[in-house]
């Protein structure tokens, strides 16, 4: 029976264009990456689900993928739940594979697995889809791609360093000039509410923080207010909220104001270290910011925290992010491993180099030449060129069928092929082929080397 | 709580080695397809549920697996089926959602779903991972990549020639010599049923001729007299039981023994062609060979079928196959689309490239130098120099920590980087470096420029 085909919302299909788009990303990005000195893994897509369940919080738990097992999967239900119809319950009593929501857990459950193969510290990358059962909105998607950058098994400060230098040669390499690559550290933040006497509401007042740009400073103080910061507190905090100028005067200001807490002392000494060594490398293209409102996943991270913001010039969230986390791998049982990675997000790198421009014009390995097929021995004769043109790399084709001449070159246009070949009796008598530019309309009789030359 | 981390079964975790050779043999594929003219499309991981089911018979719809709707899908079951709790019945109300099983049906349900975007003859390729709920054994895993080549929208036998060229294009740029590519035609196959008086039994037939090679000839007859084909068939056939000898010789033979069957002579025509063309236009390190046995997914290709066995000093089962298929696009609404393609399978090619010792060695992109880090200073000064190596393309990192120094040049050799540089104070006054190869033990005092043009 025939069904009107569709595909499943949030998910999409790539047509020839748009996965040469991708490509060229993601071969920005590893190529980078390697040059960088880390190697790639590859990991399932579906993970066991206690491996993943409880990683993401309540609300990650949900936007998990389950996998239902195969078979009768009935006979393993749970019965209470199942008579309960409680289908939370019952879910892992049917499933026990989950679609992989991220690459950081992943990651962290292999570091575990395989921590006898690995030589540390290990700088791994890695470049898969992950699945998430989020509501679909412009810019979100329930299948997307992730591109993660992490060293484990050391807490030296130069991954930071080289870090934001990976940055900004994967968007230079893109010729993405301008982002700004936002830093923060998550001792100062809880420094900072360490001096005001809330470190116990640590996050509240982070997440407030980090909407002064939205929401502006009287909201963010009422939002303070509310959660219990007290109004002394708030008065203290002033500074921070008209923090600016180079990273410099920042870190000045921020020196004031927490020179009474040890664990903001040290992440000042961290900020310091990370922007004189970048300062001393220097950038290409990108700029590095110390921002102090910027949170990310806090309850992850325990150093730097990094935000990658695109170019003024266009509206879109971050493109890139990551930071310090000290713990990883201690949910699989393996502590003390000290681990900083980045995050490169495709889509929305997809969306900016296209508002802007941005991709090559050559980014699609198009067709070079088609050859016009005039009958079966014109098709011979042409397919033992185009098996020359081949051997050379150049991309090459038959029309297959000896169609009316209008529609084979109709068809090179529409493919935005550029030159075509007419082979017939007159060719094949005196070995030649007949070139035509599709642009310019020019034709001209050529030797088999000459074409080979000429798209060499 | 620590887990004890593990990952489910029939599903790999690929290594930073791994993953290069994999990607060595896509890599290699991609090419070739891309010399050939076919584009990249991508379909989502999962399909709605009525997009694959019914499509691969009875056994496939089994190994297909379902992901669980979101939320509280429990409130939507079906009744009947709950209060029986019936598995099979209950899934399509709990379950909208199903992994791939394969590229083909996505092919197929993309090429409608985007049928006025397409230009015809359309020449798509397709690289992305494949999920199927198999029993897992050596070999055979529950997420594996499929690599498949296909054309639809002609029914030129130029396409099949191309094919077999382009099977012999990849095995010869792998280095993979002595692949045989089996061919037969379905309409061989209808046409000595038709004259056996077998046309009813088409599948028994084919079937038990298909095992051949495995049981012999004695045990063939016996099957097929048990699946009711007569006496006196099975005399007729005698012939295709010794068939060997050139391509040529056998299909002199067929022609004898098809004399009375169009569509067997159909076939005839077809293969002669064929071979004609391949023989004129030559194969690299692939060998073209008719096997009249050759049946594979008989149901489903409708002229040529391709199967290409490994070279025979490997025990490997086929490693890449194909057909025509006149159609795919029908069970989608868009009739008369005739399709032709080819599949590689990427996990057996690696297992032969591994046993045969043919992935190159520079396949991992190793890291090419290591700089061994004696304190903040030198690291900055170290740092400096490997910008400059990254910019030039040259794979290079900084050990992060000022470590022992024994520590630092055992992990360059457990990661086979091949060679460091040592930077200490008579180094930066001089604005050299000391290299020290990690194999020879040599050491020498060199400017940055030599670095660089040393590694590039």
């Amino acid at each position: 029976m025939a069904q009107k085909p569709s595909i499943p919302k949030g998910t999409r299909d790539f047509n020839p264009e748009q996965v040469s788009k991708r490509n060229y990303i993601f071969d920005t990005i590893r190529t980078a990456f390697e040059t960088y000195g880390f190697q790639p893994i590859e990991t399932p897509s579906f993970e066991n689900s206690e491996t993943l369940m409880g990683k993401y919080g309540d609300e990650g738990d949900r936007l998990i993928f389950k996998i239902l097992n195969s078979g009768d999967y009935l006979s393993k239900a749970n019965n209470a739940a199942y008579s309960e119809k409680d289908s939370n319950k019952l879910t892992p009593s049917i499933s026990e594979k989950a679609l992989r929501y991220d690459l950081t857990v992943p990651f962290a459950r292999y570091v575990v697995q395989h921590q006898n193969e690995i030589e540390f510290p290990f700088k791994r990358y890695q470049i898969q889809p992950v699945w998430r059962a989020d509501r679909p909105q412009k810019g979100r998607f329930r299948e997307f791609y992730q591109c993660d950058a992490d060293v484990v098994g050391s807490d030296s400060l130069w991954q930071e360093v080289e870090f934001i230098q990976l940055y900004d040669t994967v968007f230079s390499a893109l010729k993405l000039e301008g982002v700004t690559i936002k830093i923060n550290n998550r001792k100062i933040l809880s420094g900072i509410a360490e001096v005001i006497g809330a470190s116990d509401r640590l996050i509240d007042f982070t997440v407030a923080l980090d909407k002064l740009d939205k929401i502006g400073e009287e909201k963010v103080k009422e939002e303070m207010l509310s959660k219990g910061i007290s109004e002394d507190g708030i008065t203290k905090l002033q500074p921070l909220f008209t923090l600016s100028g180079s990273f410099e005067s920042q870190i000045a200001s921020l020196k004031s104001i927490l020179n009474t807490s040890e664990e903001g002392k040290k992440g000042i000494e961290e900020l310091y270290f990370i922007n004189k060594a970048i300062s001393e490398l220097g950038l290409s293209t990108a700029t590095l910011q110390l921002d102090v409102t910027l949170a990310r996943g806090l309850n992850y991270y325990t150093g730097a925290i990094f935000e990658v913001a695109a170019p003024e010039t266009v509206q879109m969230g971050s493109i890139g992010g990551g930071g310090r986390y000290d713990d990883l791998t201690g949910i699989f049982g393996l502590k003390n491993v000290s681990g900083v990675g980045i995050s490169f997000g495709l889509d929305r790198i997809y969306l900016v180099l296209e508002e802007l421009g941005l991709f090559p014009e050559t980014v699609a390995k198009h067709v070079e030449v088609l050859f016009i097929n005039f009958g079966d021995k014109e098709a011979l004769f042409s397919l033992k060129a185009i098996k020359q043109l081949r051997l050379q790399g150049i991309n090459a084709e038959l029309y297959p069928d000896a169609a009316k001449m209008k529609k084979q070159m109709n068809h090179a246009n529409k493919r935005n092929i550029p030159f075509v070949v007419l082979v017939g009796e007159q060719e094949m008598e005196s070995n030649t082929y007949t070139l035509k530019n599709m642009i310019s309309g020019e034709q001209d009789k050529v030797l088999l080397e000459a074409l080979i030359s000429l798209f060499k």
